[in-house]
């Protein structure tokens, strides 16, 4: 379960719709680098896993709308935690890759 | 970033290094189904970003340790409450999967 959970566009998706319902498109223009195709996958799975339910309102053009269930809405808190601590964190992380980097170097220097 | 962090083995190796340091062979041991070579990327990796530490001591045979560094601990307790979700929400996820594949069963019959 925990490779569903830990997946980055299912941590995103889910962080999205706690404010409220969103389409497709809304979700696809607000996630930054999804394809088509692995957002269409990503929702299937939330929804299975009961996380995300999917209404068909049926009007002309018919309109899809995504929310959290009730068992998604538990796992917002968390995931909103996690999200923060990422953007909160970044500086840091980058830092830490070049140091990381420049000692390998120059560990291969000097061998 | 989110890429890194929301990855199913450096969630569970972080979760593991809160309690106390560990030898490659003990977190191995500890995580069910990683591989030898899915875990030393995965560490790599967290030394990299800066989230866990590596210790070589001069021992003969050489004991390696991994710690986490003081960044790597602001993370775990965020870590450590999605690790617990999944464990509490296991049995409505299954229950919920199980729901969603005999929905889309009955769709294929029906059409």
């Amino acid at each position: 379960m925990l490779d569903r959970v830990a997946d980055k566009w299912s941590l995103l998706v889910i962080a999205l719709l706690e404010r409220r319902h969103l389409r497709f498109s809304e979700l696809r223009r607000q996630i930054d680098g999804v394809s088509q195709r692995m957002l269409t996958v990503t929702l299937r799975q939330l929804e299975r896993d009961g996380l995300v339910k999917r209404t068909v309102h049926p009007v002309v053009p018919p309109r899809v709308d995504y929310e959290l269930t009730p068992l998604g809405a538990t796992l917002h808190d968390t995931i909103r935690s996690l999200v923060i601590w990422t953007e909160e964190h970044q500086t840091e992380i980058a830092v830490a890759r070049t140091e990381y980097d420049r000692r390998m170097a120059d560990q291969v220097e000097a061998s």
